[in-house]
């Protein structure tokens, strides 16, 4: 079919104005949160998972390519067009279908933001925990399809660990409804979390019902300064492994600390790693218990400094501050690859120092920070694109940071997921018959490979 | 091939010691804890993974069904065979690998059975916090198959929400490793949770990895006594949506309190409904602080009685009385049907009444216990199956339970998975869409159908 041929089709489904082939629409939806390009032939809006439907089986029917993005915010290339074809922009379906407060769960579109879902769930003291660094911007069924995390995950988990059910548009266009509105529920083959993290590859996520839970009525944030990594590493095990159950457990080297104190023009003490703690619960009293508890195994691994925040915008400050790391790093070179190799906890302390002498291996500057309770670390790559050399040494510190973390027992990716960016590597981690049988899954649920191709393992 | 030549390629895979067609090996594994029988041909014990891929080598060759079984204790009808072939008990392959403190992970053979697992965690004062009913007898690899629950789900979740990677043998033999060492993992489909509750219909798990956790260092228990069942439903919705969050939520109506009663020769209150709630934590004054709360919102809800166990020795007496609901019911009648409908939190006082009135419709007797804090209830279908006119009664009134669970949007199966005894049902809550997606991969996995077939969905 011609290209207007195409577009005419669309337009029927979704109306003209909601079909574009205008460069600037092409150039837009060719580049995610990541270092990865490419460009659609035709970027569509549909409103209504019938719509959804309605597409999936015109390119089914057509075998044209299908790539589902939400608001790109991805950073590992999840939702960048390898082959072209249609670019399914899902930011319009943003509606807040039900707040369930009776069974702690809501169902929303898959283009709600995550901020205002939590915004909306506040007055009520409800809460969604997995709260990725994006959340001003992202959007549930992004967080879905990547399966996100972000700093309370080291106590509440990740999107997997909330997600009650999906409504799904399978690549024939059929729809379904996966899980149900119960969290226990084994009726089955778990297919909601197939859906799950495989990067918008075997379904377009519509809709999402998910668990909620109640605020906690107090949280306080703690911050330690270390003069050595191995003493930040050192403390953070001990309160991983106390039972004080910490909702967040971060570290920030040095590198990280300077930038985001230009960025943010704050003041820290000095130091070489600084862990940031938070702990909540619904009593103050036991909350700073937990935290005396925290600051004495911080002070016992030789921590220079703790401070405890007093104040809910003293917490504030300092997780806006933790949260403009990546933003603050990219402040220091043009480009940067964010990486979110992850280790089991106990090897957090080498990880860090294989990291270091990476960097200094292909002479290029890789801050790091990252949700060290959960062994997730994010080292920043920076470099200069148009610099060939240092971007070629850039991607060779990539290579090798993923290679420490298989070394080390962990994974390509904690939370950011495959993508294009990881896929050269995906063979490090799994074998062959274990990605044969995600092959084998793919090929059943879309025979033509029209969703999302060439994303995973190389050439999906 | 004769039955003797499979027996005697089997007993070069596993020695002849480990290989049975005696009628009464075939009979002890004819059955589980549910109604369901079916004999297998041959019975085999191997003792490690590579045994296990020797005979699912040999079984896709000739085609032959193989049912792998942990201890028995489902509840659907699982591990029971349909079609003869081969009953592969993994009870052998019973060791604990490795205990990861610092990672707070162990790695276990699928045999381990649950108890022993965490008699060997005490020690570190860790535990693994899904608790199914039949704790001293079941096997991880079951509870792994079935996505296994418990008391304690409505606080921890259930196996899903803890492991973090299996081993699995494919139909065709292969060996693959799934998931990771690290919590936080999104590299490639989520194989992990897809096997998960595949009720052993995909692959045989016969190692699992999974997190721990510290132990709470206080435990408390109360129990709330209500002349109405609507009084406790209310009461256990207060306290759901408080932020107290109970590590147990549970309900006994009259009839299973007095069975229990009887059974474990024990004094309860006069009532119509006993709600048991558990809270730990790690100090003892925010335990209280949180039992106070909770009994404060069960008088409100007009509980006749209110008692906190004051001792561990109190509350172990009266988790004990719980866990013997099952048993003792079953002294009533010769047959039972214990089934975990489950239904949204807020219709649990809705289907309480659904569940009287099929009792009454059907005259059989039905007492009802279950974890109601997450809306998974235990109805028990009391029989006697050599009373033909009662046993059609019994039936008839499940399937009006399944109905009824359905209609309040709730599923069929909490806990105990489809097997053999939901699978009738399983289009009263999956589109054939849905059933489709779970038959392409179970096609696209097992081609032959050799593994546990005629499960989940009918003629799996």
């Amino acid at each position: 079919m011609s290209e207007s041929g195409l577009n005419k089709r669309l337009a029927q489904i979704v109306g003209a104005e909601n079909v574009s082939t205008e460069s600037v629409d092409l150039l837009c939806y060719s580049r995610d949160a990541s270092e990865n390009v490419g460009m659609p032939d035709i970027v569509v809006w549909p409103n209504n998972t019938s719509q959804v439907s309605e597409i999936m089986k015109l390119a089914n029917e057509l075998k044209i390519t299908v790539t589902p993005r939400g608001a790109g915010t991805c950073l590992s290339g999840g939702p960048i067009p390898t082959k072209g074809g249609i670019l399914l922009v899902m930011t319009r379906m943003n509606k807040i279908l039900e707040i369930d407060i009776a069974n702690l769960q809501v169902l929303v579109e898959c283009g709600v933001v995550w901020q205002d879902l939590n915004n909306a769930l506040t007055p009520y003291k409800l809460f969604l925990p997995p709260d990725p660094a994006s959340k001003d911007a992202c959007t549930i069924g992004g967080c879905m399809a990547e399966c996100s995390g972000g700093v309370r995950a080291v106590k509440y988990g990740t999107f997997r660990d909330w997600a009650l059910g999906l409504q799904v548009v399978l690549p024939n266009g059929e729809i379904i409804e996966t899980g149900a509105k119960t969290r226990k529920g084994v009726s089955g083959y778990d297919l909601t979390r197939l859906f799950i993290g495989s990067e918008g590859t075997l379904g377009v996520i519509t809709r999402a019902r998910l668990r909620i839970f109640p605020l906690p009525r107090c949280r306080l944030v703690m911050s330690a300064y270390f003069d050595s990594m191995e003493s930040a590493g050192k403390a953070i095990f001990r309160v991983m492994t106390s039972d004080l159950i910490p909702s967040a457990a971060e570290l920030m080297d040095k590198q990280t600390v300077e930038a985001v104190s230009k960025f943010m023009n704050m003041k820290f003490p000095e130091c070489i790693a600084l862990a940031i703690f938070e702990f909540d619960g619904s009593s103050l009293g036991e909350v700073k218990r937990r935290i005396r508890q925290a600051r004495k195994l911080c002070e016992r691994e030789k921590a220079t400094r703790v401070d405890v925040s007093e104040t809910v915008e003293e917490s504030d400050r300092l997780w806006r501050a933790r949260k403009s790391a990546g933003p603050a790093l990219a402040t220091l070179k043009p480009s940067s690859m964010h990486e979110d190799a992850t280790v089991p906890t106990s090897r957090i302390p080498e990880m860090l120092t294989r990291i270091e002498q990476v960097a200094q291996k292909h002479n290029v500057l890789i801050p790091t920070f990252g949700h060290v309770g959960d062994g997730n670390l994010h080292p920043i790559i920076l470099y200069d694109e148009r610099n060939q050399d240092e971007k070629k040494r850039a991607k060779a510190a990539t290579a090798d940071i993923f290679r420490a973390a298989i070394e080390l027992g962990g994974t390509l990716s904690g939370e950011h997921g495959i993508g294009l960016s990881k896929a050269p590597f995906f063979s490090m981690e799994h074998s062959s018959p274990e990605t044969e049988v995600m092959r084998k899954i793919k090929n059943a649920i879309d025979p033509n490979n029209i969703l999302n191709p060439g994303k995973i393992w190389a050439g999906a």
